[in-house]
């Protein structure tokens, strides 16, 4: 049976390219059919269809160099007890002006997913000041429109364009050249996949990370420093710290911890009992190889 | 002459309610005439104008008890070097469902901004699972297409409701009734108003926060931890700490700190020195009140 790999769709997002990169190389490994890709509506749709079982696999994005954090994945995944991240994907990003438009001139409105609109908003200011900009679901999810009205825009990746059989105007768009996003991909606890595969050619494995989530009990002044200090005590370097709000009140956080280290690790081992102690929920969400796509 | 004020438009928004209630209480404070409320098309342009003296004040939202952290604000007051916090207002939030519809199963679509769609999000998924959920810029935006169709509905404020003589179908639907944002409202550095206002009737000052935001020197392991033990050596307490990406790598950061002290105590003049040395940029944001409207 071919795996069943979840992903925020329609087809042509970045998500699906992450999902195909990671699909290719599965099949490829272990010698399988070609995964299916299963289209999901939303983040937290996607991260819930694998937690009931409706997936084997499913790949959200996490973060972005330009606009950070992506809230729907870490807040889905605080709440879901039964999810493990298996592996990171890092993949470069270039946005496209996509538009039957015969020149920029004649576009007066431009779709894109927020955070894509927030990436190019400079090339946008300079080149397209007076266009209406909408905020879409997803990037392609306006480009059903694109092909009767040369008047709109939408951005998105050149696959989009592609798959849609519309025309490039221009790429890429985005404001700052080194624009990657970094997915996981995640499985059901009990649905591991064997550690040692081996690294997909093309790509490169730049580390080893092990991620943490955890709160802090309340009204204890400098409890963060505390949970902090174990690390690096330790020598276990942070690569990423991202708050998130704990939905009980103003000022009460979820915090989001990668360390530059395996679980196995001898010092982690460590430093995780004694952050048992210092927080309130603590959660491992992983650990796991980093792979980063078109490198080699 | 009026104070004006640019906040997020158009009117109805909750930066709209913001602007309103402080511009309400410095002409009260100031025995001045009401300010004039300047609309703009997004936080990013909020805060230019005022930069570029087009106002005299700004009210952006930065932070919500659900959705988190706003990422335009923090990314753009980075940029910016000549604006200070004056102030931060905390605002509870009570979203309507507002629309022509006879009731709730004729609804097909629901517009509003994906952090008011994202606070609302159980509410939907049991009594609108089926319906299209659309983002717009603001939560107002849409307001003006739903009198003509009763199967497009709207989240929004029981004020932008009012303003656009449109009917409540339910308020509140916020899946967290503890759900507040709070704003910063600001000035150039020149313009500071008197920092001695009396309290307005209604509001409660909770606290005085100084605003840090500072990037870290490059590949130096440990150095987040550093700079938050200068201030936990000193007792002063960290109510958020916030990253946000430097746009320059995937991996480097700016962490956005709010302490529970004002600037001028001797322990916040002694923490800045030290940190001045373990930073690459610090800039103190600003040193201010909290206030919470509706609290007494």
């Amino acid at each position: 049976m071919a795996l069943s790999i979840a992903y925020l769709g329609p087809s042509g997002t970045y998500s699906e390219v992450a999902a195909l990169t990671y699909g290719r190389w599965r099949s490829t490994v272990a010698q399988m059919e070609v995964p299916q890709l299963c289209p999901c509506p939303s983040i937290i749709q996607t991260l819930r269809s694998l937690a009931a079982g409706q997936a084997e696999i499913a790949v959200v994005p996490v973060e972005n160099s330009i606009e950070g954090g992506v809230a729907a994945t870490l807040d889905t995944l605080w709440q879901l007890d039964n999810l493990e991240i298996q592996q990171a994907l890092v993949l470069p990003i270039a946005h496209a002006l996509i538009s039957k438009a015969p020149t920029l001139t004649a576009i007066q409105t431009v779709y894109s997913h927020p955070q894509a609109l927030g990436q190019c908003q400079q090339w946008l200011e300079q080149f397209l000041p007076q266009v209406n900009l909408v905020p879409t679901n997803s990037t392609t999810e306006a480009m059903g429109a694109l092909a009767d009205n040369p008047s709109l825009a939408a951005i998105a990746s050149e696959r989009a364009a592609e798959l849609y059989q519309l025309p490039v105007l221009t790429c890429p768009i985005n404001d700052f050249a080194d624009n990657c996003t970094r997915f996981w991909v995640l499985s059901r606890k009990s649905t591991a996949p064997a550690a040692d595969s081996p690294v997909p050619s093309g790509c490169l494995i730049s580390a080893q990370a092990t991620s943490l989530a955890f709160s802090l009990p309340a009204n204890q002044p400098g409890s963060l420093v505390k949970a902090l200090q174990v690390l690096a005590d330790r020598q276990i370097n942070l690569s990423r710290i991202e708050s998130r709000p704990s939905k009980r009140a103003l000022g009460d956080y979820i915090f989001f911890v990668d360390l530059e280290a395996p679980l196995a690790a001898a010092a982690v081992q460590s430093a995780l009992a004694e952050l048992a102690d210092l927080t309130d929920v603590l959660k491992v969400l992983g650990s796991y190889p980093i792979l980063e796509i078109g490198s080699s």
